[in-house]
């Protein structure tokens, strides 16, 4: 059976030793989509159309949460960042937020990724929740990731 | 139609003014599924039966980032917490990951509860993604909310 | 003579003691400005014409910036924060950034302005160095404080 | 027209990506200049005389702040740093603040520089406000920056 | 059999709720030693007998790190602080680092004061340590606290 | 006679410039051991023995701060970490804590290491001392050290 690669032979949790591995390009993306109710929605359509605000400042929280990846998530790595986009579309009944991180280091950057997806969502959400307690933060997942040993994976759906 | 409290009259992003407002106790509560391949969520409930680490550090990565929440968030008040608490449930298909967070302040504290519980679930994500990388965090949502002007909320189901 | 607060009678540094004070509204407002070649100008009139991204950027980092002022001025005191807000008005030569920050605490919010202005301003700057790395910020300065034993103060010009 | 290289096609905010450049070493200096009152100057002279205390505060808030230009400003990449340095200079009429960073990246260390004088010249105002709320930190501005492809630079007068 | 505050029921950690506790003035003061080889305290006398900056350094460091207590003591609550203040002796054989914290709060401030001297006792190690490895931090304690339900506390001797 | 490595010829303090020296894997070790009362010991001895989540607090705890040095201790460089590791023993009369960082850097991962175990030390400090305020933290210290061009060190005893 297989093991988590975070915990030791006895069951304490663990950073994975990348001394030995090399760096090389790696890229990740992620995505979210985040669901409204219909007044939600309209108000942030419209806000929106006029001025971009909102949406930049959920860019914004999203690149910066994925620099600080390390210090959210316990396990993960600090590495440096080759770039952070964060993009937003609207999506039949939903808003469609994705990120892409890439890196030149040791190992993935998919962390960064759906970091940035998250607090970007989530920035969203506290933008609009005075309108809607209701708003849902929905399939928060990886898209695909390139580079590294373990290869490029991509996914199917 | 109603307006983003976050956007001013011209459209630019605001932290609103709460100068006005008194502090009073409040709370609320969050939620977040993640649904695991077989092979992942197996390995997880392995670790996790002999020793809680996997969860502990994913307890302790939502505790602190809710600590955070208003460095992640825009235009979120940076307030005190009295408590915050993450707990997490295997549900029959899902591991359920539930925050609760607890202030004395003149704002809500539904973001810090939020950020608490996307946290704990991406972490148990990086501790479980070398199994699986299709792993899926979904409805992140708001459960619960009491205290403050607006009153309470309960999602209703 | 006058004596600097922050230094103690043998001249080591110091945060000034603020348990015996209580808590009181407090506002105070800075500003800068950035002079820029005419066409680093343009650069950032054209960009800022179809879509504020640019400034809405640096006021989100102005904001955030604004949450961490006890982390970036080793004496000041760690406040809570009701409102802060940053804007950007065009002058005849300059862009003027201008930011207001609101407290209810039992010191002033002076440094939560001036550090609102700075950053957003260096990240106006971050923007446009491609087109010209002579870019000078001017006259970061306070331009009016109400609140607190002190009272009230405005810039005579 | 040129165009600001933070800015994507459509007008979003953007980090740049720098994967394919490869690291060198990189300089940057910066400075900015802080003009005080009689009363605030003779204070920080003699507070200095004998002990250094405040310009140490001063140097040490700019170097941490460097470390953290990229949580600050938020297209800046995360890179590494070899050295900060921070010094302070009595001209006829003002304080002179200078920072020096160095790094071996892909890419420049300008807004490292500029962050350290900033926070570094915030923090000698914070410790001479009390005496003084006029104190304006004037021409903050890149001295001189060196390796990169875009080669030297160095302000003209 | 007394059982640890941070422990729930089911043996997992949590923060303690104060949202019942009213705040009140509390002080909490710690230290700690700090033994070198001969070679290393001659250094640190001799820099500091001409200019104190590796006391000041050292306290900035003590005095920040205080501040970001509830970042790095994962169960602590996040607190204002009226005063931190980090002060360093010579003993006969050791360097004695103190720190004292105040804050007026629902909890105690005894962690923030053992941050203070800990980080403050680390950086005075690192600034010595080219000339001596075998540095040793002894007696990192409380010495005495004051305010709260609990009442005062002082170490016997 | 010697002198401070992070003291300039007039005495001030500054980071060393590492920008001349190339990248090599290093590995720092340090331990603390923590002194309780006997009530302390036995309610931590049991808490810990049907589960371990303190212990993985503290580890958390401890991991997260080794990647937060640089913003800790002012001169440190900011470094990327290839690994870190926390662990606890418990002596004859004693709780020893340990850890181990690497990385593949220009300069040595002594700080890392002794912040960990800081950290991770008073982490267990705060989860004892609501039994036991006199618990004390003795003897941090650095046990050995690999890479670089000073070469390997280790504690004699």
């Amino acid at each position: 059976m297989k093991k988590l690669s975070h915990l030791g032979p006895a069951g304490s949790v663990r950073m994975v030793d990348i001394s030995s591995k090399s760096a090389s390009v790696r890229m990740a993306r992620a995505a979210a989509r985040i669901r409204f109710s219909r007044a939600a929605r309209q108000a942030l359509e419209e806000a929106t159309l006029t001025k971009g605000d909102a949406f930049a400042a959920a860019q914004i929280a999203g690149i910066l949460a994925a620099k600080q990846t390390a210090m959210l998530i316990p396990l993960a790595h600090p590495i440096s960042l080759d770039q952070v986009d964060v993009t937003f579309d609207w999506e039949s009944d939903a808003l469609r937020v994705q990120a892409e991180a890439r890196t030149t280091a040791a190992t993935g950057v998919e962390m960064e990724a759906l970091v940035a997806v998250s607090i970007a969502a989530l920035t969203i959400y506290d933008m609009a929740k005075s309108l809607d307690h209701g708003i849902r933060i929905e399939n928060i997942e990886l898209c695909e990731k390139t580079g590294g040993k373990s290869g490029s994976w991509k996914r199917s759906r």
